[in-house]
């Protein structure tokens, strides 16, 4: 598939360096290519030769799929710099969460409750399929499961539309994940994107990101 | 220890019967206490001869430990019922969520992100020691949990006081859990009690309330 990753930080590239690695066309979508650049960029694409950069919006273009990579607040921004033509028929998926650390440590949700960062993003692109998935644990775990437990803990799908669950299922199973469990429509991602309060005290407790929870049943 | 435990429904009469078989002296604290036995208390009381009954106050006045198994709404009506002095001192196990069903399901959560029921105990009762626990899973894996993947999975704790998240996880260990994690002080609580909206639709997903999470580390 030709994917655009939305996104340079952590989770960016790993799911750029994860998905080129499977023989993935892949560009990593920025605001602003010169400051990218300008930055440690180069040093990261210089061991990722299969990734390319672009704005925003070139990167949405040519892609089958979309991976909303960036943070939170950043994610409506980036999205409507893709431009609602780009992103057009297309499966989204979501991994950001809308953690707000404007008032420390632990932060809040910026949305919350009876509603979502998924829900937002599907109501603001109604002609773009979007799928909550891996936003519960670490980039590393994302793209490399295996090294867990052989894979034996669980990840989750939201989204209104079977097919581009199906879609990123399967990429969630080509990364190596083996309990990809299908909580149902979008609102399901209020479920995952509350679960960043106790995975951050968890992270504090365990002195580690390198955990994720397993649905024991 | 003598127990008491605040609530007759579901939660209350699991920990009940749980607590009284393994040899505590167990009493069960109730609004009205008439009102309850004119209901089906009765039948149940017939086959767990160990547990009495008494108002909330009556009961609280002589525990070591209470056990709040109200609702979320009725908890602290139910504890100012208890009274403060009767709680001052005392460990409080908080087994309540906050969950608010009157907008239909999926049901919200009437305090979030940024507080917690069991901050609002911790708060409303100063010299009370409050730990909240076991509220991420169905009563009848709180009190028997290895009836599910002979106990592999995990319960938290989180508290202002060590020695009474000692007594909590003592009482946990006896009914069988392997794995109970100290997430830190009560505002961690946030976190487990925000478990509920992926919990219930798990519970949708899987048709059985007989799951747990497990952190895989």
């Amino acid at each position: 598939m030709r994917i655009a990753v939305l996104g340079t930080g952590m989770v960016g590239r790993a799911i750029a360096a994860r998905t080129a690695e499977l023989g993935h066309e892949v560009v990593v979508g920025t605001r602003d290519v010169a400051a990218t650049q300008a930055g440690d960029w180069g040093e990261w694409a210089a061991g990722h030769s299969g990734v390319t950069l672009a704005g925003h919006a070139a990167a949405t273009a040519e892609a089958d799929l979309v991976v909303n990579a960036t943070s939170g607040d950043g994610s409506l921004p980036a999205l409507n710099a893709a431009g609602a033509e780009n992103l057009a028929g297309k499966v989204l998926l979501d991994i950001a969460n809308p953690l707000d650390f404007s008032k420390g440590f632990p932060p809040t949700l910026s949305v919350v409750n009876d509603d979502s960062l998924a829900e937002r993003i599907q109501r603001a692109f109604p002609r773009t399929r979007v799928v909550k998935a891996l936003n519960t644990l670490t980039a590393d775990l994302m793209t490399h499961p295996r090294q867990l437990a052989d894979g034996d803990h669980s990840v989750f799908v939201s989204g209104d539309d079977a097919e581009a669950k199906k879609v990123v299922v399967d990429l969630l199973t080509s990364f190596g994940h083996t309990d990809v469990i299908d909580l149902g429509d979008i609102t399901t991602a209020r479920g995952t994107e509350m679960l960043l309060p106790i995975w951050l005290r968890l992270y504090g407790r365990l002195g580690t990101p390198l955990f994720n929870v397993k649905v024991v049943r």
